[in-house]
């Protein structure tokens, strides 16, 4: 695929000249505010200010309008009442600008008035040919021009550095947030674009743009609202060809968090499971809170993540160990052990009450043979078992070589191109070790937490990549005959799903009693009867669901009763199901359901009455693989009962997953047509027995009216 | 109950002499640093070095010997070689002292010799009536008085400050770290104890000693091992008595980390889950990391905790109200809903854009009227359902009344009583508010987080002292009968069950397929039939439990395989029982079980096969009320069913936690001789229906051999 991307917002990002509308003397100001950050970070382009009541702002000559302006501008930023923000927008058409960042805010973030402002002036700008960042948007900086197109407070106070970073929110708080935890840590950032109310330019194709740049490393995102995600998925694409990788935030995950956003923004509310689904398809790290969005930079930009698992602990402190061992576990990254010959190695060079297995613990030794630090990292470096590793340093001062022991590290991890990273309450031993570009934190639980999202992050993309390559395999789209019903027939159902290849339980469809008792003899007088209608998706709700029937009589009785019970309901009647009853080992439901912004979701869980209230299900966007969904049902809480407990066959989980890729190209196929389909319960037996589709409903696409 | 305590321990943390045995002049070695720091902080008492090589050691006379000196320290430091030990604290008894705080290490963390050291020790103090901190300890500081008795690095590093802090610790470090990020956070410390291998005095007597000082508000304790629990169980309530809150970190939690913790200081291992128990019923908070034992700190100090609900968030970004909505949601402590009357007058201080709801937005009108931040508070102050307050200040600088706010924030919080926090990624703005005495916090959830964990404790130190009255009830101690078999036959355990007050199935002993027959007519023709014999706990593993028995013949048949699968075992044949098959809502499992240090631990959890491999589960330590039972249910991960789903009726809680009472008063009253009861299942109906033990499984204590 090409990453194609509007050249426009590239300009955007790195302007040659900048017209600011609005221009105000006071840098406290919306308007002023641009105009002293361009001066004071040293953008060489040029600045014009546009303020038809003066000759000069903070010391620029001013013009009176655009039409002044002896060159076309690369961009205008906008910083004018709400009222005059069309005729400002005219004014650049007729300028021939085609990028405007509007800082004016009463557009959708101010209730229903606002948003018929903000579709106008939408459409008037796409009309035009003019790229809207914004309105409401506190704008876009680029610290390696000095392009500080971005009114916030915060560059005032802290001062900024260019460096490999993006910082792309919907919010002008959640930008500045991480900015300044960022700075506090030593870390550049180059972008930092806070983008409103994304009414035109979304979020994510902003991000586009800075993943353009081959010195961008790491992308933070911060989203409210995930309107297109396919520029997300572009995004993560173009930053992963040259090894950036992309973290977001996505806020409002939870019900008031959500209520929140949309009542913050005005956005659409994400189904957060969906979300979960398609950052973890695309190999984006989902950060649970700021914090979290900016921990594992520092790891980032030493070493790109990549698939890991062998953690090793070292400190001169035992406790230092115990603690990352109970982080690490709580994470499902269990210390590696150590290689028996690196046990060996150690011993020897370490004190006989010393702990030579992984945490690794100096002791206090540390104090007067501080030649063992470099020694034991020597030993270390020959593990095979070990991807990476964290250092602790409690305490340190007079006594601890800490300027060797960082030079110590900083050898160990240039050699083994591992990465090495130290965790230290005390700001003066972290300093040293930052010093020598070892990545360091606050205290061990942060650090443990960067490793964690470092190797995974690197599985994830790993993983991502892989299912690129099935996405290009793509489905051949079909469509569904005629039909008004909302519904298929359970016999319908049953049948495409046949034809799709999952294996569904032996029935026939009875169009009288005698081929109810036929059919109850064929299929081995264990049968489950009921009736089929295609307006009657939930037959037990209705009583017509029939189990437990041992004989003749019963059946047709049965039989009747499914026929009496349709006509009660004044719906048609399309015969009675008779089915063989299947036992197997545990039973699933199955869900897939075309989202109309992420596409065909497909849902797993724990079956039986309890799916809602359990809620023990995962959720996965099609395409994905059998590996795939092994995977993620290695999440479910029920996970442990499924390789077989107390001398129990595994259940066939390949059997499952097969059904549930099927289900999803199923789906896909019929895209257009069909909403949803629930398989439920779908019950899969031990280990290469399989499993059987036992019900299963298929809901139509509701035709346009 | 009273709180005794040993008063020369309460010396120890306050001497007003201190001699110090292998006093060395360089105060970057272990006898050197107490020297050191005893001067530099100011220590006021007597100071006698104890050093037959030098007149003087850092300035002051030098003593040749503990017997030379004028008088008799009340506290005596020994920083000798390990074999020198034992002499000095002879020396010591025969001086008149009666606390020594050991340094010196090569003891039990040292391997097999050092544990016989250790013990060589503690007898050898005990005998001469001397009570030792260590040894292997880093020792006793006292920032009130300056007896820094305490050879850590970190307070040449940062400096100390008194306050209402005290910090107890089995380790150095695990007792450093805290308090390198308390001074960043601008907190006093008074005690830092670090109590090294716990030979005599444990951390938990020294928490106990501390707990004493009625200025100490909060105490941190990190323990690796808890031996002695009732001594903790002394310290959480003496500082109650005056409104302190004890807040600890148990490390080595997860089975890697209890693995290190083992090999670090050699010391028992406790069951986690107990842990838990224990900590929860004495309203210990249990801090999951270092940075979660400091982070509430500052919060507690402001406002001693309480129990709350309505948690208020108010900022002016519409972010940090979605991010804290999402952090609290997973916390299980949602926004609170604003009464009506507040919503209406917000709405009028507010633009009309601004969020008049909960979290409440102020938007960047803030900067242009600053007058909103302080009248938003006023009228916030009136609402009845408003606990506490969060506001977010994620941006700040000119323009910004920061000072202002800081003032307002406390005329608040003074006015209302009301904790009110702020969170704030700039340190300057951090700062302003910190001056105000508000609590401050970095990142929002760290934030929400020490809100969650102040009103949860609050909740939690109320029901500890509601159970507090539930243990001076007390239990009569009663004996078993005489036995030799290690479990009570099933006929048995359910007898006793049945005295206890825990409604069994109706079952009957049947010696002869006869007596088996009639039960069957009697009981209803549904019935279970088991073979009945002490010696076979586990009757279904050996295929002893018939079901689905539906004629007198099949009766008799069951009736003779259990006879004669019994005598195939060759066991004791105590008949056979025949149960009612009854049939409820849920199977749970109920466990209780005599722990040598915690006492009668009850578990209760989702019954069926799979006990063990989804461990879902709750403990409770004995006594507790039905009203804990229930609580703790609803933490269960099946609690969302049973409340009754779909239209079921509640699952009856009630009975099962009478059951859950009942059983941990029948397991203490038998404390000497029952080891354990098992109770899988206990099938409990709908509500008002109760439940039936099914199975019952009595262990009695094994006989001291």
């Amino acid at each position: 695929m090409t990453f194609s991307f509007d050249p426009v917002l590239q300009t955007t990002l790195a302007p040659g000249s900048i017209a600011v509308i609005g221009a105000t003397e006071d840098p406290n100001k919306v308007g002023g505010r641009p105009l002293h950050y361009l001066q004071r970070f040293g953008f060489a382009g040029t600045i014009y200010p546009v303020n038809p009541r003066r000759d000069t702002v903070q010391g620029l000559p001013s013009y009176a309008s655009l039409t002044e302006l002896p060159d076309t501008p690369d961009v205008a930023i906008v910083a004018v009442g709400q009222d005059a923000v069309p005729n400002v927008i005219d004014q650049c058409a007729a300028r021939g600008i085609h990028s405007a960042i509007v800082m004016s805010s009463g557009f959708g973030e101010t209730g229903n008035a606002g948003v018929e402002r903000q579709k106008s002036l939408v459409d008037q700008a796409r009309r035009l040919g003019i790229r809207l960042v914004g309105p409401n948007a506190q704008g876009v900086a680029n610290f390696h021009t000095g392009a500080v197109m971005n009114f916030s407070t915060m560059f005032m106070e802290i001062e900024p550095e260019d460096g490999p970073v993006a910082i792309v929110s919907q919010s002008g708080a959640a930008s500045v947030m991480p900015y300044a935890m960022l700075r506090e840590r030593g870390i550049g950032v180059r972008y930092l674009i806070a983008s409103g109310n994304d009414a035109d330019t979304s979020v994510c194709e902003l991000a586009l743009a800075c993943a353009a740049d081959p010195d961008i490393q790491v992308i933070l995102l911060y989203i409210e609202s995930l309107a297109d995600p396919d520029m997300l998925s572009r995004t993560v694409r173009l930053a992963r060809s040259h090894g950036a990788a992309v973290i977001a935030l996505k806020a409002g995950r939870s019900a008031n968090g959500s209520k929140a956003a949309a009542s913050h923004t005005g956005a659409i509310v994400n189904d957060d499971v969906v979300v979960d689904a398609f950052l973890e398809r695309h190999g984006i790290w989902r950060a649970p809170d700021v914090h979290g969005l900016v921990n594992a930079v520092e790891l980032y930009l030493a070493t790109p993540p990549r698939p890991a698992n062998g953690l090793v602990v070292m400190s001169h402190s035992g406790a230092v160990g115990v603690l990352c061992a109970d982080v690490a576990e709580t994470l499902d990254l269990p210390l590696t052990e150590l290689h028996p010959a690196v046990i060996r190695d150690l011993s020897g060079i370490m004190p006989s009450f010393a702990t030579a297995q992984n945490p690794v613990d100096l002791t206090a030794t540390l104090m007067t043979q501080s030649g063992m630090y470099a020694s034991t990292l020597n030993v270390l470096a020959t593990d095979p078992h070990a991807d990476m590793f964290l250092i602790g340093v409690p305490v340190a001062g007079p006594g601890y070589d800490v300027p060797g022991m960082a030079a110590d590290t900083a050898r160990f991890a240039a050699a083994t191109g591992k990465p090495a990273i130290v965790c230290a309450p005390q700001v003066s031993v972290r300093q040293h070790f930052r010093d020598a570009n070892i990545p360091v934190f606050a205290n061990e639980t942060d650090a443990i937490h960067a490793l964690h999202q470092w190797s995974r992050h690197g599985a994830l993309i790993q993983q991502a990549e892989r299912r690129d390559g099935l996405e290009t395999i793509g489905v051949p789209v079909s469509r569904l005959g005629a039909g008004h019903d909302r519904f298929l027939s359970e016999d319908a159902s049953l049948a495409m799903l046949a034809a799709a290849g999952i294996p569904i339980v032996p029935y026939a469809v009875c169009n009288s009693a005698d081929e109810a008792v036929a059919a109850w003899r064929d299929l081995g007088h264990e049968v489950v009867v009921k009736a089929c209608s295609a307006l009657i998706p939930h037959k037990s709700e209705h009583g017509l669901v029939f189990l437990g029937l041992d004989s003749e009589m019963q059946i047709v009785e049965a039989w009747n009763r499914c026929a009496q019970g349709v006509a009660a309901l004044d719906v048609p009647f399309d015969g009675v199901i008779v089915a063989r009853r299947v036992r197997g080992r545990h039973e699933f439901a199955l869900g897939v359901r075309q989202d109309p912004i992420f596409g065909t979701v497909v849902m797993i869980g724990d079956g039986g009455k309890y799916v809602e209230a359990l809620r023990d299900f995962v959720v996965l966007l099609y395409p994905f693989s059998e590996q795939d969904v092994i995977a993620k049902l290695r999440t479910l809480r029920i996970a442990p009962i499924l390789d077989g407990v107390r001398g129990e066959a595994p259940v066939d989980l390949v059997a499952l997953a097969r059904v549930a890729v099927a289900l999803g190209r199923l789906s896909a196929t019929y895209q257009h047509d069909i909403a949803s389909i629930d398989l439920n319960p779908l019950i899969i037996g031990d280990m290469g027995s399989g499993g059987w589709a036992v019900d299963a409903v298929i809901e139509r696409t509701k035709e346009e009216s």
